[in-house]
C-alpha cells in the first residue's frame, strides 16, 4: 500500500523549526520519500493537504488511558478526598475487561487531538494492548507495581511477554507507582529486575513538595531522586513522571543517568500541586517530554491544551514572557516525549521513520493570518485543527471520522454503564 | 421563520448547573417556548439535537477583534519589545479598511468557539460594525480613547451614531485606553460626557503592578480605580478590563458603583502580567466576567482555554484544587459577561431573549463518559465539540462550516497580504 501526501507544508521537527512545502511518500507503514514534488507510479491513494502541514505526531508521555471512567467525576475537591472517597473506591471495582473499553474512549481523544502514540502507567496492561493493537494506535505501556497492585514477578512476565510480540505498535516498559506506595524490599527486587534485562525503569516522582518532604522523613533525608539512585534504581536510564519540586542535585543525578522528565502541566495545575520550573531543566539540559496524565486529574487529553498551558505557566512562574518558548514546547510534545518513550523510529519525519504523521488545518481562522506557524500550533493551535492523524502508515483519524472498526454509540453507552456501577455504592 | 431544536439535553444557565431534556422553539430571532416536547405545527426548520446539550452562547467580554494580524508575530518577547517593535509600528500602518477584513477572521473564530457576542475595544468602530452586521455576529463596540488616538468628541458621536441604528446586534459604550495613555483633561472631558449621556464608562486597568505603581507616582498615591473615582469616571457604572492587582479598596470601589471585572487569563499569562485572584474577588461579590483578549497577547480566541484556564490558575494562584470551581467559572464565560456587556437579554435561555444558542456535541471522546457536564465544559471541552452556534436566531455555524456570506479563502488571502504589508519596513 503506497499512500502519496501531496501539496503540503513540512514541518520536520529534524531540521529546527524549519517548513517547507513539498510531498511525502509513504510505503506500507514507512516514510519512504520526502521531497519537493515527489512524481511516482503505482500509488494506491493520493491525499491532497490543499497547503496544510504536516508534521509528526504528538507523543503522549504520561497517562493512564483507563480512567476515563474518573473524568469529572471528583472535581473541585482537596487531593484527599479526591483519591479516597472517588479515585480508590471505582478502582477497587474497576475489572480488567472494563479497562479495555474505557481505554478505547482515550485513545479516541488521542487520535482527535493528533497524538499517535501514548505512554500508558496502569495495572492489566494487556487490555490497553488490546485496544491499542485493534484500533492500531502506537502505545509503550508501562508496568505500576506497588505495596498493594502487582508484583515484579508479574512485571517481569508482562514485559517478557508483551516484548517478545511480534509487531511494532506496543512495547513495554517497567515501573513502579510511586517512592510512597513501594517498600524498600520491592524496589531492590525491582533494581535487580532492572538490571538483569538491561531495563529502563519510570515512576510519578517529586509531584508536589509535601511528597519530597514526606520521602526525606522516611529516607535519611533523601529525596526521591536521591533515594531511587541509592537503590540502583536510575542505573539503566528511564524517566520520572511530573518533576515539579527537583532540587539542583536531583537534576544533577538525572543527567548522570540520562533519566528524562515528562512533566504534565494541565494535572499539575488542576491538583493545585504547582508549576515544574521547566525552563531551568531546559537550561540544565534534563530531557523533557510532556504529558497529559489521566482524565481523572486532567480531564482533557489534549496536547494543544498542555502546550499552551507548559508556555504560559513559565511565563507566569518566572514572571518573564520570554520563558516557555513555543518551539521549545513544541519539542518538548514531539521529539522529546519520544526520546523518553524510546520511540526514535517514529520521532520526525524522515526517510526510514514510521509513518506517524498529523495534518493541521492552516484553512481555519485560529491559524489565520500565518506569522508563525511553531507559535499558532503552540498559542492558537487546538484540536479542532488536527485534519488527519495516520498512524504506522494508516489514517486513523480525518475530517472528525474516525477509522475503526467500532460502533463508538455502543462504546460510549458500554463506557457510561460501567462508569455508573463503579460509581453505584452497590 | 420558525426553528424547532428537538431532543437536547438543555443547560438554561438561569437554574443553577440544573439540566433537563426538551426543546426549544425559535420565532425569528426570539426564544418562544423551552418545553419538554414541544408540538408545533408550521414549524420551517427542525434540528433534530441526538441528545446533545443547548445552552446560551459565550460572550467574550474583552478583545480587539481586528488584532488577528498579530497573531503569532511577537510572542515570547519582553512587553517593552512586543508593544514598540512590533504592535504599535504595525497599528500605526493599519487602515479602517484593513480592520473590516482582520475583525471578519476573529468573528469566524468566536463562531467557531460558541462565542455568539464579543465587547469588542479598538478604535474605527464602525469598521467592525460593518463586520459584525454583515455576519450577523452581536457585537458590542468599545471606544478607546487616548492621548494618541480619537477624541471624547468624536466618541460622542460614534455613541449617538451607533446607539441610534435600527438594529439589535451593534450597540456602543464609551472607554478609554488605560489610566497611562489618558490625560487629566481628558479623563475629566469624558466624565463630564458619561455624566451627560448616563454612559457606562469601560477600561483597561490594574493589569501589572507595575502600572498601579507608576499610576500612584503620577496621581498622589492613588491607584487607577481610585482615581478614576476620584474623576466621577465610576458614576454610571460599566468595567475594567484584567484587574490582575486590585487592593481591597479597589474592591469596595467596584462594588460600590456595580463596576466590572473582566479577567483575561489568558493574556494575563502569555504577558506574564501575573494571576488575578478570582476566588478572591468572586468570595467578596464582585461583577465577573471572562474575555480572550486580542489575538496579538493571547494567542487564541478561545472560550475553552480561557475557562479552562481561568479554574486552574485560581487552584495554583491558592495552592488548593476546591478554588476557581467549574460551574462558578461557566457563569463567568456566559452570565457574567453578559451582564458587564448589558446583554441581559440574550443572557440565558428563557422564553422572550434573544435565541443566542450554542450546541455542545457531547458524542466525542473527550466529553465521555459524562459524569458532570459542566464540569466537561471547563475541563475537558474544547471548540471542537462546537457543534452549531446561532446568534440571534440564526445559524451561523454548524458541523465546521459558516454559515456566511462570503468566500473564506479570499478573505484569508486578503488578510494575509494586509498583515505582510504591515509588518513591511516600507
Amino acid at each position: 500500500m503506497k499512500i502519496l501526501l501531496k501539496n503540503a507544508r513540512i514541518l520536520t521537527m529534524n531540521d529546527g523549526d524549519n517548513i517547507f512545502d513539498g510531498d511525502i511518500l509513504i510505503n506500507d507503514n514507512i516514510i519512504e520519500k520526502i521531497g519537493k514534488e515527489i512524481v511516482v507510479k503505482n500509488v494506491d491513494q493520493i491525499i491532497d493537504c490543499d497547503g496544510n502541514l504536516l508534521m509528526p505526531g504528538f507523543k503522549n508521555a504520561h497517562t493512564h488511558s483507563a480512567m476515563s471512567f474518573a473524568r469529572s467525576c471528583s472535581d473541585d475537591l482537596p487531593l484527599d478526598k479526591w483519591l479516597n472517597d472517588c479515585i480508590f473506591p471505582m478502582e477497587d471495582k474497576l475489572s480488567a475487561d472494563d479497562q479495555y473499553y474505557l481505554s478505547k474512549i482515550s485513545i479516541l481523544e488521542y487520535l482527535s487531538s493528533g497524538i499517535t502514540a501514548c505512554f500508558d502507567m496502569y495495572y492489566n496492561p494487556l487490555e490497553m494492548m488490546k485496544a491499542s493493537l485493534e484500533y492500531g494506535f502506537r502505545t509503550v505501556l508501562l508496568g505500576t507495581i506497588s505495596d498493594f497492585r502487582e508484583s515484579v514477578k508479574e512485571m517481569v512476565e508482562a514485559y517478557n511477554y508483551i516484548n517478545s510480540q511480534n509487531n511494532n505498535l506496543v512495547k513495554y516498559e517497567m515501573g513502579f507507582h510511586a517512592e510512597y506506595t513501594a517498600s524498600d524490599e520491592m524496589l531492590k527486587e525491582l533494581a535487580g529486575a532492572s538490571k538483569k534485562l538491561h531495563a529502563k525503569i519510570f515512576t510519578h516522582s517529586s509531584e508536589t513538595y509535601k511528597e519530597v518532604e514526606e520521602c526525606k522523613k522516611r529516607h535519611n533525608g533523601l529525596t526521591p531522586v536521591e533515594y531511587m539512585e541509592s537503590l540502583g534504581l536510575l542505573d539503566n536510564g528511564g524517566g520520572i513522571f511530573h518533576g515539579v519540586v527537583l532540587s539542583d542535585n536531583d537534576i544533577k543525578i538525572l543527567k548522570r543517568y540520562n533519566i528524562g522528565v515528562v512533566s504534565c502541566p494541565g494535572s499539575n495545575s488542576k491538583l493545585a500541586s504547582g508549576i515544574a520550573p521547566l525552563s531551568k531543566y531546559k537550561d540544565e539540559n534534563v530531557l523533557l517530554g510532556l504529558g497529559t496524565d489521566g482524565a481523572g486529574s486532567n480531564n482533557c487529553l489534549d496536547m494543544f491544551y498542555e502546550m499552551h498551558l507548559a508556555s504560559v505557566l513559565q511565563k507566569l512562574l518566572y514572571k518573564d514572557p520570554t520563558k516557555g518558548d513555543a518551539f521549545d514546547i513544541l519539542k518538548m510534545a514531539t521529539i522529546g516525549s519520544a526520546k523518553i518513550m524510546g520511540l526514535d523510529n517514529c520521532d520526525v519525519l524522515k526517510e526510514g521513520k514510521y509513518a506517524d504523521i498529523i495534518m493541521i488545518d492552516l484553512k481555519q481562522p485560529n491559524m489565520q493570518p500565518i506569522n508563525n506557524i511553531a507559535k499558532n500550533l503552540v498559542y492558537s493551535g487546538s484540536k479542532s485543527n488536527i485534519k488527519m492523524t495516520m498512524i504506522n502508515g494508516k489514517v486513523l483519524y480525518m475530517d472528525g471520522k474516525y477509522f475503526v472498526d467500532d460502533d463508538l454509540e455502543k462504546l460510549y453507552k458500554k463506557c457510561q454503564e460501567i462508569t455508573n456501577y463503579l460509581k453505584s455504592t452497590n
